[in-house]
This record gives C-alpha cells, structure tokens and sequence, in this order.
C-alpha cells in the first residue's frame, strides 16, 4: 500500500495530533509495572482526548482487524497493558479530569485518565473520600483500577474499586458506547454491566468515563499500631481473630521481616521488625480509635505478638506502601496475589514458608491482611532466565496453596497476559466457558486485549525484554 | 403424539414424583404477588430437589423449545415468575436448605429455595445476621432475591443483596453447571459472573446454591425514632440531610398518610401520624445509639418536622414490613419501586403529589427513604379493567418523573413482565443492545424467562385473571 493511503494514514488523519507512530516515541508505552513486554512495537499509541477518539480507535481497529491494548498510568503488575507487535495502544492518560464533584448525593463524576488520588483530593475539598487506594494511587488512573478491581490499603474497610463504582462510559468494540448504572444507591434496572466490566482488563470495552461513589471522610483520632510477632503464622492468627470481631479497622496490612529490610534499605523510614518475623500494622479513626486499637492490640498479644506499640501512622503506611517499589529495587520483581478466606491466613503463610524452604529462594511477602490477599514475591536478575522460571514456578507452588486452602489466584491485580496460564486451576471448563461467551458477545473479533484476561487456546509468550528498561529508569518511570 | 411417548413423558419418567401436571396443582404455580398472570396453564411443574433436577429440566426445555419460569415464594411484584401457558415451571422451593454456616470466614452456603429469614436465623445462632431483608423475608426465597437483587430495610446500611453474595452455583440453559466467586474477601480472576446473575431475573441461568456474606450481629442499644412531617417534601428533606451526614442508620423508612391509614386499617398496630403526611422510622443501634438517634431527630426538627419521639422499633418496622399486604388488602396494587438520588427525594414526593392532583387518584407511598427507593402505588378494583389501566399510566408518569430526577425505574423489585415497556426510557438503544448480546450468549434459543427482564422485539401481556384467586386467597398464598 503506498504511503498516504494505508490503514494507518486514515487513523492519522481521523485523529490528528493524537496518534504516535515515532519508534522512539511508541516505546514508552510498550510495558508495564510488571516489566514484561512482548518482542516489537505497536504500530501506534492514539492518545485519546475525547469518548470520540476512543471510538474512532476501536471502529478503526476492527476494520483493520488490529489488536488493541489499553493503557493509563502503565502501573499494572500482570502484563494487561502490554502492547501487540504491530498493534495499537490506545492510551487514555490525557483524559485527566474530575468533571465534578456532587457532594450531596456524595458521587465524583471522571474521566477514565484521572490519578486515583486526585479524586480523593478533589473529594476531601467536601469532607469526603474516595476509599479505594493501590499502594500506586498516586500514579495509577482511576481507568486501570477500574480495569483491574483494584484493592488497596483502605479496602479491608470500605471494600475494592467495584464497590465505589455506581456507573461507567464504555466503548464497546464495536465502536458504540454505552452507559451503565447510574446516580441512585439502589438500581436493579438490566443486568449488572457495571460490575460486569469493572475487573474485565479491557478485554470487553475501553472504559472512558466513570460516576464513583464518595464516603464520608473520617475524622476524630487516627490511632495506628504496630505489632511485631515471632512468626507470620502466629500473625497470621492475630488477623483472623480481629477480624472475627465487631472491629472495623481502617487498615490492616502484614509485611514479613524480608519486605520490612528491603523497605529500609531503599526507602529508609525507621521501620524495623526488632529481628522478629512479622510487623502488623493496624489502624483505626474515630472517637473510638483508642479503644478499638487497644482491644485489636489485646487480640495480637494473645496470639503471641512479642511487641505491640502505637505508632506513626503515615511512616508505616507508607512504608507498606513502597514495599512493592523496595522489591522492585532489588531486581526483577517475580509477584503474586494470591487471596485466601480469612481463616485459613495463619495456613498460608505456613505454606509459604514451606515452599520457600523446599524452593531454597526467599519469598517476600507484604499482605492486605485484613482482606486475607497476599503479595509473595520471588526477586531475581532479570538476565537470569533460569532464575526468572524458577521463580514463576515458585509462585505456581503458591497459587496452587491458595487454591487448595479455597483462595483465588489474584485478588487485586487481576489476570493479565502473566496469570492466564493459570486459571483453569481455578475454574472449571463449563465457568471458563461462560467467559468465552461473554467476551464473544462483546467483542467477537477480539481485538480488545486479546488472550488476556480470560482463558484461550494459547498461553501468551511473554518476554522481559533485554532492551527494556533497567531497574532505575522503570523506577523512575513506574513510580516517579 | 401417542400417550407415553411424549416429550413431558420423558421428563415425567426422568424425574420421577416431581413433575406436576395435574391442572388443580399447576394452578398454585401461575401467578405471583404481582397478581398478574397469563391465560393459560403451563404444562407441567418441576419441584425441583437437586441442582441435577434442574439440569434436567433446562436440558428437556431447551430440546423441546419450551419457555421456563423460575419460582421460589411467588413474592415477586413484577410478574417475573409468572407461568407462561404451555410452558415449564421450575419451582425450588424445596430446596431450602442451609447447608452450612462458616462462622470463621462469615459466609452461609444456602440452597436457592431457602427462606431468607431462615438464613438470618441459622446466622443469629454465632452472632452473625444475614444483612438483606426485603419486606417478604419471612416468605420469600434467597433464589429469588438474588435473581431480583432485592432490597430491604436494612439495606441502607449493609447494601442490597447482591452486595452479601459472594458466590453461586447456576444451571445454565445448556444444563451446564457454573460456579462464580468464592469464600474470599477479594477475588477478581474472571469476570464478575455472580453480579451478572444477581439481578438478571432468571433470564440468563437459574441459580441453584449461593455463598452469601454474613455481618457481625449489631449490638448495644436499639433506638428508633418517629418524626411526624407536615409534608412529604420536609420527610424529604430531612432524609436527605440525615444521609449527608456521617451518620449510619440501621433503618431509615418513611410512610405516608395514607399507607398509614391502610396498616392501621388492616393491622392494626397503633401507629398514627397525628394527621400529618408522613411518618420516618429511623433506627440505630449501638454503643452511640441514643446520641445517634438524637442527632438525626434533631435534622428532622430543623427539617420542619411536627413531632419527634423516640418509639417502639419492632412494632413500627413491623408496621412498615406489612404496608404492601395492607394496600394489596385494599384492591389490586398497581405498584412501583422508583429511585432517586439521595439528594432528590423532596423533589420525587412533590412529583408524585403533583402528578396525584393532577390525575385525581391517591398514590400512598412507602419508602426506604435512607435508600431514596420508594414504592408509590394506585389501589384499584381489579375488575375494573379502565381503572387498572389509568393505574398503570400514573404509576409511569412518575417513573418518568424520577428518571427526569436522574432516577431509576426500579430500586429492587425488578422489571420482570410488567415494567419492560418502560427500559427505553431508561437505558439508550447501544446499552440495550448491550443487555441482548449477553441474553443471547447465555440463552441463545431464549427459553429462560423470554421476554421478561430485557428490551426484546414485544412488549409481554400480562392479564389480571378473572378467574385468580380473590384478594383473600391471594394474600394467604402470597403472605402465608
């Protein structure tokens, strides 16, 4: 096809300023936090200003048959952003903007691109919050955790991204857009799709605009401890039994010694475990924060916490925060998120620990306790391809521990190109089935993030590139 | 076809003693709280005792193209579960059976035909409570609340039902056995296929078994307030104002007048509204109860309120639980189920007083005010087929009034056979279309509850039989 006629040229024109074809420019937005990316560049990144331009990209994509991949921050762990050789990325990160704020029926009205913790800072403006928050809320968009179900530290209080979306805009990929749920508390009008596509990795339709719910912002004492205990499964009795209370923490997050060491050597913030094997931290906020913190404090001593003391909330959560980042740090970051039911914590970590005696390769692991998800994470050098696989098998062995103790594979990070392998541990055939089906309905040429998400015919090849990145620019670029 | 060889002798012979087709028995299976029914008798029940009965029964409907309704109580308003002439009924009301309570990981694993209450009662037995409770609690099914996600009091708190199901087992209309979500707290391998099905009226598979959350059993002081308004707009207001502030009701419910005057009348329970126009039972409960409750009274007093006491709980909950058996007691409850944002309801009870002036019939509403979900209906003699269809026309006037408030046609009750022509004024053609590609993926020959729940090609005719059962009769079937 002669230049000035070919598919691409229709795309440049229909778009102008918005589509990037420079090599130089396309490989930025060629991974993500998960550092996997696939061998050669996308053909373009449309970056989308407007619903239209999504809709002019995937009406485009379809006729030409192109893959398409989607993008915020690029802050996603599992591969679900990564760019198609030759495929379009179509990147939403300029679609920033809180479009409003109703405080009285306590709802944000935004655009998929805007940073997750603009909205909370555009809320508290009116007492208010938006709760869900990634350790990367200040980098991801509200599109990718919308994408993902993203968790976070608050969650164990005030649930996952799902439960704070009360509707959407979507591009289907088809090109038509839709509107799902709505401004009321209750609507059972038509089948949930909000909640259908909250989760679904840009896999059904390209989510371009959101109305999420605000929580009252609270106020009152802000108590935060600290508990040290001599074993994680000993911590992880602790957890199960607070929350087997009427307490309502507004987090409780679990980092092993490993994480705690490397959270100090890289972002040095006093934390320490006192050499034991597990630091918990929990908070609460209230009129009420001191009891309850005392009463979840008496609960960690019986469970045979060595030290429990009250602490400097922001330190710790921020040091929880950067856990991810700190493992980062030390070399490729192998990761999990495994979700286990509440009771069986202290049996996880057991198993855990086994695994990591039996492998011979340390497995740290910080954890949204309170929710009973876990993040184990193998670190090698990213060069070392032997390494890599032992480490993905690794934590193979502690997905298939979750599973067998009735957990989940991914209880935030979701599926991506790098867990799909994996899923038929998890579903059945007839429930993987009906996945296909919805995703056929929706998109039955599959070019919206085809192969991920969901189970195929094929595992997706993904590779660490060699000419990727190195570790301090990644940072740079994933946590800046 | 010769006797013995048919197709419902196979089903007879393949679910030996429980199949129905004697007409007196098929009788009790047609209609539903609604009282509309369509003329004719299905050709047989299928009282359903396993998940494997029912995977009979979709597998012989779907090679013999017949149409099947899904029952459990028959509680439902909507008509969703009306038999269609010729068609199948599979009731699962026998399988009503708690299976288990997991106190540690506070889930119940319950049979689709329990009652709901029941499960609130097994939960009770650790301190625990089944959340969800519509006003038919004590009648209806957890299969039926699932399939309309239905509301109740205390949702206001603790959200609706799909917001306490964790997971489901639902026979496709393949037959094929799915099994969604799980006892995690988080969980997002997938898509959310257990939202899909809560709320999808049996269009899509019938749910067979749930995993539903439990909550920690509320505690402390129990205190309950009556706030007696001048007019519906100042309840109004007032509800919005309670709800914008950090306070969390138990239950915050609101009666007019005249649903006032019809409890009394029928049950008789001493609540009065001291000749006003409404009357807002709020509750709390807890260590805060008593200052809770006094600040919420105190909104009310600002809100213009005519009288606050501090009240009877169950006997005024009670009152409120049985306002629709009492108007039903009247005549044919032509009802409604809109709901408006929060910070609308003033202007929903101005709309609806206006459009009662205007159209010279009383409208007594009832309300989860906390929710802003109320339930307006017309009383009218159903005999009297021009009175019925003048209810029917003003009980659309003010659905189009709460959508013009940015509402929804339906908080809870669901579309089911007699709110379908309305979707179009809710959801655009493209989210519409949206609905029908996930119908015909799960139910290609749409033999589940065709023409119910989604936008089709025809609006269902649903007749108030002449030949049903009496009002009498009626509510001892439908409120035993």
């Amino acid at each position: 096809m002669s230049a000035g006629t070919g598919p691409l040229d229709a795309l440049l024109s229909a778009l102008p300023g918005r589509v990037l074809i420079a090599p130089d420019e396309l490989a930025a937005y060629c991974g993500d936090a998960s550092r996997a990316s696939l061998d050669g560049l996308p053909q373009a990144v449309v970056t989308a200003r407007s619903t239209d331009d999504v809709v002019i990209a995937l009406r485009w994509a379809n006729q030409h048959h192109v893959k398409v991949s989607v993008r915020g921050s690029g802050t996603g762990l599992t591969g679900g952003a990564v760019a198609y050789p030759d495929g379009l990325v179509v990147s939403l990160a300029a679609m920033d903007r809180v479009l409003g704020i109703d405080p009285a029926n306590r709802l944000a009205d935004v655009q998929a691109g805007v940073v997750t913790a603009d909205i909370d800072e555009a809320a508290a403006a009116y007492g208010l919050m938006y709760a869900p928050d990634p350790a990367s809320y200040r980098e991801s968009t509200i599109g990718g955790n919308i994408a993902t179900n993203a968790g976070g530290l608050r969650c164990v209080k005030y649930g996952v991204t799902a439960d704070s979306v009360a509707g959407l805009e979507v591009v289907l990929a088809s090109g038509d857009i839709i509107t799902t749920g709505g401004r009321t508390r209750k609507d059972v009008v038509g089948y949930d799709l909000t909640r259908l596509f909250v989760g679904s990795e840009g896999t059904l339709g390209v989510v371009t605009a959101a109305t999420v719910r605000l929580v009252v912002r609270p106020t009152g004492d802000t108590v935060t401890f600290r508990a040290v205990f001599p074993t994680l499964a000993t911590a992880g009795v602790a957890v199960t039994a607070i929350m087997a209370t009427a307490l309502v923490p507004e987090v409780m997050e679990l980092m092993d010694r490993l994480s705690v060491d490397l959270v100090e050597k890289h972002y040095p913030t006093g934390l320490s475990t006192d050499d034991a094997a597990a630091v918990l931290v929990g908070q609460f906020i209230g009129r009420r924060a001191h009891e309850e913190s005392a009463a979840a404090a008496e609960v960690c001593r019986a469970a045979g916490a060595v030290g429990v003391d009250e602490a400097e909330g922001d330190l710790l959560l921020e040091a929880r925060r950067v856990s991810g980042r700190a493992l980062s740090a030390e070399g490729l970051r192998v990761s999990s998120d495994v979700a286990v039911p509440i009771a069986r914590l202290a049996d996880m970590f057991l198993a855990i620990e086994q695994i990591s005696r039996e492998e011979g390769v340390a497995i740290p692991t910080f954890a949204h306790a309170g929710d009973g998800n876990l993040h184990p994470s193998v670190i090698v050098d990213p060069a070392d391809a032997a390494a890599r696989d032992h480490g993905e098998l690794v934590l193979d062995r502690v997905s298939d521990a979750a599973l067998a103790l009735g957990g989940t594979l991914s209880g935030e990070h979701g599926i991506g190109s790098l867990k799909r392998h994996a899923l038929p541990k998890q579903l059945d055939p007839a429930t993987l089935a009906a996945h296909r089906l919805v995703k056929d309905a929706f998109d039955p040429q599959h070019i919206l993030s085809p192969g991920r998400g969901i189970w195929g015919s094929s595992r997706i090849r993904a590779a660490v590139s060699a000419k990727g990145p190195d570790v301090s620019q990644r940072l740079v670029v994933m946590w800046r």
